[in-house]
């Protein structure tokens, strides 16, 4: 279909503009990520930067906003394996369909951001995943422009992970990244359940 | 703001509304799962997975179809804690606009296919991992056809991921689950440039 030559040429010009994108973009920094949207990928993602993460020897602090220390999933079972270098706090208190309770969600909310604040402040973290911090925000359990204020005021070369649905729009302006999951396709709308190693 | 009952009310209809899409999804089978889209998130989403997986003792499996043995990523370094657990092959040559070679790309795109062939075929993975498989689709060094025939004929239990951008139309018909990353925001258009941690 392609001859040799041409494709080597095409390729060519292919990598002298890639070349050139990667010239230019020179500046290091702390990003401010924001993992969003309906689709499957959001916390698993932030898992995945993690893994990147340890690798590099990098100690990681992560705080879960909305799970409770119920059924254990299996990353904090294989994050077991980096326990000299990965601090998991579960903070949350289910799902707030669950709990019934808006007192006890904004109390638990409170004491997680206030955990994720004393992570974002310690000088050895790299790399700090705030899971599912977006749903405590949509349901205003705590103020979107403290938060947005204490994301911006960590130290310049801290990564964060903010992951969850409904980002507000002040934590998108703030953000580095945004990437925004969109579920094109998902099982359970073929009646297929929520199934371990998959879910949790 | 809300009072407390009215909010315990409101939650108390939306568990029933969860619990009756919970009770309605019922099936369990192995997954073809695709990451695309032009956002960040497609590998580490798929990461996060073995994460998860191998958390659950899951023996899995990954082909890496572009990647090059060359820079050793973080995430192969923190996955040989897993080396009882998890085999990954890198298989790529690298990007096909730095090798320039169209037969060479399309042999390596074939050896890739014919590991990740034998990895579905292991009773003993639950999970197999064929990342930027799409990137060797959308340059025909494979064909769609054989590929999707390939994917679908796998044992009904095994779940694969498939990762990259442009996943073509005859392997999204086929999947069980898409989610398209798109980039509402990336660093690398405000000049900031891959960082180590974050890109590899």
């Amino acid at each position: 279909m392609t001859d040799p030559e041409s494709w080597a040429r095409k390729m060519a010009r292919r990598k002298a503009v890639q070349d050139a994108k990667m010239a230019a973009a020179t500046a290091e920094k702390g990003l401010l990520m924001v993992h969003t949207g309906n689709g499957k990928g959001k916390t698993t993602a932030a898992l995945g930067l993690i893994l990147r993460a340890v690798g590099h020897g990098w100690p990681v602090g992560m705080v879960q906003f909305i799970k409770s220390g119920g059924r254990r999933p299996g990353e904090l079972v294989a994050l077991e394996r980096f326990a000299d270098l990965v601090d998991c706090r579960v903070m949350g208190e289910g799902f707030t369909w669950e709990t019934q309770d808006r007192a006890r969600d904004i109390s638990a909310a409170q004491a997680a951001w206030t955990t994720a604040q004393a992570m974002m402040a310690e000088p050895r973290y790299r790399l700090v995943v705030l899971d599912e911090l977006t749903i405590v925000l949509r349901y205003r359990f705590l103020a979107v422009s403290d938060v947005v204020a204490g994301l911006t005021a960590r130290r310049p070369d801290l990564h964060v992970v903010v992951t969850g649905r409904h980002a507000p729009p002040e934590l998108l302006g703030a953000a580095d990244l945004i990437t925004e999951a969109q579920a094109v396709k998902h099982p359970f709308q073929a009646g297929i359940k929520a199934q371990v190693g998959i879910e949790f």
